[in-house]
């Protein structure tokens, strides 16, 4: 029998769209993100409805985005960059091989992860996020991080609205 | 034998100091709090150490704080609710039963609560956070949240520092 710790679906929410290797990577890079002080969450809807792979913050306030791709051609058909980089002051591609810096859009980032850990490849240039935006992402941060525990610890009381 | 699922420690931690009581309070406090557009968590270090029992943010960065109380005693006991005050815009005391507005100190609310459930019972002031204490608070409570799920997720990646 399976047991009941298996039968909870925690985070990263299961989508069909996750292969096995996008949540190798995820784990990997969270791993580099909590040693750089950041906290992160997967799978963070943002204004658009588009869900980003890993949100980061630190004590500063800081916030990253990492989108994971499986491969160079999911990178390069992916038209959703800009309205991630919107949300964040660093963007960053997560990626399972080195990659030459050159084929990432101008102003991100290349994190090279497995599922035990990561390291960052190309560093991501800055662009700070205005404080409107900070704040409400922040918020948007905060509120999913503790209504998943609360769905978890108390299901029948956290029903969706 | 215990299931698997029964040995993971989530929230609130289990600390000695929790009763029964306490936790079903708690338990459905936070159903209250969610109902009105808050997610909470429990058991948020302040920059003092302490511990607020709740912490709930709201949509609109709104932070309140309910402390949970067993008793009348426990109550007149508390020395810290000045604390917890600085840290949000709105205090509450939490408690089994009806007790009169007038016992709390001015300036507090108190909600009634058991496991399934609570009420606002008396209402209290709103008395705004200054802007850096509302975002420190903020990004402490979704660093936590967020440290709670990881840990839950990859307890090996995200040991203490």
């Amino acid at each position: 029998m399976e047991s009941p710790a298996r039968q909870i679906s925690l985070v990263p929410a299961p989508d069909r769209r996750q292969s096995e290797t996008a949540l190798a990577v995820a784990r990997g890079t969270a791993r580099l993100l909590w040693s750089l002080g950041f906290s992160c969450i997967s799978e963070l809807p943002l204004p658009s409805g588009r869900r980003a792979d890993l949100v980061a913050l630190n004590e500063r306030g800081e916030i990253w985005i990492v989108e994971i791709k499986s491969s160079v051609e999911d990178l390069r058909a992916d038209q959703k960059w800009q309205d991630y980089r919107m949300h964040c002051d660093r963007l960053f591609f997560a990626f399972t091989q080195d990659l030459p810096c050159e084929i990432f859009p101008e102003g991100t980032g290349l994190i090279i992860a497995d599922a035990y850990g990561a390291h960052l490849h190309c560093e991501a240039p800055e662009h700070r996020l205005p404080a409107a935006t900070r704040k409400s992402m922040t918020v948007r941060f905060a509120m999913a991080a503790a209504q998943r525990i609360n769905r978890l610890v108390d299901p029948q009381g956290h029903a969706e609205f």
